[in-house]
């Protein structure tokens, strides 16, 4: 398949669309309908057909998209259909909740190493995996682990990022609310808790304008 | 100050520029261009100066932003120019987290009750906060407390959320990984962490062919 570059807005509803049609095919259906699949996952359906025209039409007029083919397709686009290793820095709350965390394997993701500075908590197990000291972090390459995810405090995400590009990780889910810089060939996205909270007080006086109607 | 409906995209990025702000003035600055903002929040000036089309021009042309008016403006938008208050139930690895979590004082946000469904851990102390029995999420309107965080397994994700839309709550951060349903007056986020790390590979084979170039 041949597309051409996809806005990072649409990347990041693929995988919403990916877990709507997996979804989907968990209730027994073979094909949807844009306006359907709009419903289940909670975007316009326009915005769908949009996102979908980067990279091919898979849909029929009348019929609707190919579940199996649909997801098959945005798997392969976001390198997703095969199995990707990933390592995790920093075993505090977050992270014990992220290695416990059942909802990755969907997307073939597989949380295979675990990192601290804590010599506390070196070799202990979590949820199946055994910690190991982040000064370890530097074996990365040679375990082909591409991914990481980092929950370390703020004042330590720099450092852990620096280490994690110098093992040859190429893309990194920071969760430690504060901007880090990398090469660029390492993809940071960074997850701000915080932020997704903060977008919620918009929508509540709107909602009580709605209900005076 | 007067607006039209913003889209939701753009909702979703006002945070990322507050940030981004708070940012700037804690290095001393008191403009900035939205070239240094882009550079700084990591999106391009274009949609920076887009997103700020929907709700007037804050910028003045050759000098930038005013940093302070700025970001009032986009507080006074998100209805972050007061103190909001949030609950949070189930506290497991990912709630104890959330519960410690320094990020939301930023925007206002103040995570002031906590509940859990497990006999053990009402009464106990996490982070300042004393856990009380689900059973008293009902407690919530008389509270004034309208925004709830879930961080209970999936299978009890829709009847938590019921139980909070019962209480009076308008807005919903939802760490389970599924869909849940909700009265329209109140508005569900659902944050798939599974999800963000998903888009990352995408980003991986681009960035090897830059490499080879």
């Amino acid at each position: 398949m041949r597309y051409h570059k996809i806005p990072d807005e649409t990347v990041r509803r693929l995988p919403i669309y990916l877990r709507g049609l997996m979804g989907s095919a968990g209730q027994g259906l073979d094909h949807i309908s844009s306006q359907s699949l709009a419903d289940f996952v909670g975007v316009n359906s326009w915005q769908i057909r949009k996102d979908f025209s980067y990279f091919g039409d898979f849909g029929t007029p009348g019929v609707g998209y190919n579940i199996d083919k649909l997801a098959k397709g945005i798997k392969k686009i976001l390198r997703l259909d095969v199995i990707r290793k990933a390592a995790l820095v920093g075993v505090g709350d977050l992270g014990s909740a992220l290695l416990g965390y059942p909802g990755f394997k969907i997307y073939g993701l597989d949380i295979v190493a675990a990192f601290d500075v804590d010599p506390d908590k070196v070799g202990s197990m979590v949820s199946g995996i055994e910690i190991e000291d982040a000064a370890r972090i530097d074996t990365l390459r040679q375990r082909e682990i591409s991914l990481a995810i980092v929950a370390v405090p703020r004042t330590a995400a720099q450092l852990t990022v620096d280490k994690l590009a110098a093992a040859g990780v190429r893309g990194i889910l920071n969760f430690a609310p504060c901007k880090v810089s990398a090469p660029k060939r390492v993809k940071v996205i960074t997850l701000d808790i915080a932020m997704e909270l903060a977008r919620l007080p918009y929508y509540i006086p709107r909602i009580e304008q709605m209900s005076e109607l």
